[in-house]
């Protein structure tokens, strides 16, 4: 077959975007419009971190590349506040500056999936992470979680069922992103013990790590330091996710394989956002930050879920709805669509795995007075 | 075999920076580094053009994530830009925003190239461009192009010689990194009457084309606009490479698949360094800085291929330079020690082919009084 026109395959199995079948439908709308279906912040990002902070005079050479391991100065000030965090005494060469956790994730896929091999993907997931085994050819294992309260011997049970010889990886999403559940503490352990059984790596995507209302987030990197790679992000700590900036930290012996492969994906880490994120970590601006989106964020979630009658999110920023009860036979498609009509965005259950009756809302994504006037919307289209 | 702990073999093929060797050397070394080796530039981004001149209060939301197509007003500007450059009418969905023009060649790459199907790279070539066709499991193939005196019947020659069933995709870079060339229209036309003969895509790297100081930049894409990729860059064109902006202008059909990829390795290209491509594109003060710089580019060109006793670049920022008149039987690697014995870092011709003599210098990427300190230098070392 010639190669044009053709694409290849595991192009063809990566979903774009779930909003290119309503986008010609928006269109139409005049109203105000409520984008719930994006995970990001209204607040902007502190004082002293912003772009307009960072000045050639200052800063010299702050448009040219930086290395792409990550500025030295950022690397340093994560693994301070990483080893904090991790309980552990990180250093630089356990630490890759990416474009975003995005980019992160890519970098660890790209390094440790041959075509074909599979990686395990815990469900309800980040949607992005599916695609991102497929660009690397690799075939994600939609591994659904089970209840809450299942114990480990059913959560063990569940991994067996989805393992295979071919599986290279699993990945989890703790606090989770739609849920906003934390993973408990003995779910983390079974997935390191039977990951270790098995000799397979662990990526663990916490970019929702500061922002834990109830309970307590749980790294997965001491469970298993050898083998696990866990992913981080200022887009989401600090509200800056159109600087493009995150990281990994792995295994030593691993990230200059990971290296190799974000040079090749985006070479460098964007110098600005290093100097944003470096902002973020080391100011009192930065700490100050995180306290009060936090504080609201636990808020909002609290009364989103609240209004649409279910359970307050743990952490994160999204809250994760079955909507069964406003569905006919012809599923989530006409509600999300009358969503549409009214200016209100959300994103489709089945991004997230095998969940055609859900959907996702962020409460975060818009001024907390708009998201309200659409949370209110939206209650009204689901009767509640 | 168990995955942990082990790579994909395609990771393994990757190079990684060829400066590793010699990083723990130039760590002894105490006095002036003249850093050669990099493509950058000395000179700051137009006034206008820097991150320091977006704020949130003329931007809101500018530290949010974009559209992962790229923003509207870029688009827009591009689509004007280019199409006075390519001589076309393009459209917005012709173009994709992306990480750089690596991510924007990643993206390509990764929407045709299934695993151990090759890709023709002509030579010498841009280095990261074979480590981006294995990042997808592609197989690269070195393809060195004749003398620049051959005829198109010889590159036929060369092009036949190095073509198999497998091949998707040929590459092509002018003008060229590292030797400074502009390909010759008429290879052009032969690259791509070929590449339609044998249905394969065309990726064409013309990140130089704003630095051309002899002859004229021919565009690849009005030969083939059906099947050629050509990728830009603001990091070379508008001296903002720490941004992470460039793009790729290709196919319609395929840039939502192209798109794909790159939101699957950055998600959206960095918020502000947009702003700042726009700012640089529609300004009078970016057009000026593209003056600016070409003039002194042009002269400093001329300068360092005559201090060195080479032919003048036809475009570009590099030198490519035979150095086998200075080497013994150990080759290039000693030569390389005692540059940067005395701070002056080089790029090893074989990163660009099959070069083993060959080195290649940037005269942009520092100040020019000390760029001609490290040439002088250099040239000492090679009895120049």
């Amino acid at each position: 077959m010639p190669a044009f026109p053709h694409v290849t395959p595991a192009v063809q199995g990566m979903t774009g975007s779930v909003f290119s079948a309503l986008a010609h439908r928006l269109r139409q709308y005049q109203g105000p419009v409520y984008p719930l279906h994006v995970g990001d912040t209204w607040m902007a990002p502190a004082v002293g971190c912003r772009m307009s902070d960072f000045t050639e005079e200052k800063v010299p050479g702050m448009h040219r590349y930086s290395n792409p391991h990550g500025r030295d100065d950022l690397l340093d000030a994560i693994v301070h506040t990483k080893s904090r965090h991790l309980q552990c005494d990180l250093s630089r060469d356990e630490v890759l500056v990416t474009a975003g956790a995005t980019g992160g994730l890519g970098a660890v896929l790209g390094a440790i999936v041959s075509p074909a091999e599979k990686v395990m993907i815990l469900a309800p997931f980040w949607p992005l992470i599916a695609g991102i085994v497929r660009s690397y050819r690799g075939e994600p294992v939609i591994t659904p979680l089970p209840d809450e309260q299942a114990d480990t011997s059913v959560l063990r049970g569940v991994l067996d069922a989805h393992y295979s010889s071919d599986v290279v990886a699993i990945y989890l999403n703790t606090p989770n992103n739609p849920t906003g559940r934390n993973l408990p503490a003995s779910w983390l352990e079974t997935v390191a013990d039977w990951a270790r059984e098995k000799g397979i790596w662990i990526l663990a995507d916490e970019v929702y790590d500061l922002y834990v209302y109830r309970g307590t987030h749980h790294y997965m990197h001491s469970l298993a330091p050898e083998r696990t790679f866990s992913s981080f992000s200022f887009s989401k700590a600090y509200g800056m996710a159109g600087n493009r900036c995150g990281f990994v930290v792995g295994p030593k012996s691993m990230m200059k394989y990971a290296q190799k492969i974000s040079t090749h994906s985006f070479y460098s880490t964007p110098t600005a956002a290093q100097l944003a994120a470096h902002a973020a970590l080391t100011t009192e601006a930065g700490t100050e930050w995180v306290r009060t989106a936090r504080s609201a964020y636990s808020e909002l979630g609290y009364w989103a879920a609240k209004r649409l009658g279910t359970v307050s999110p743990d952490g994160g920023t999204f809250v994760f709805l079955d909507v069964a009860d406003a569905l006919d036979e012809r599923g989530l498609m006409p509600l999300l669509e009358s969503c549409v009509d009214n200016g209100v965005l959300l994103a489709p259950g089945p991004s997230f795995g095998p969940y055609p009756t859900h959907v996702r809302l962020c409460f975060t994504s818009i001024e907390p007075e708009i998201m309200k006037q659409g949370v209110e919307i939206f209650a009204g289209l689901i009767g509640r």
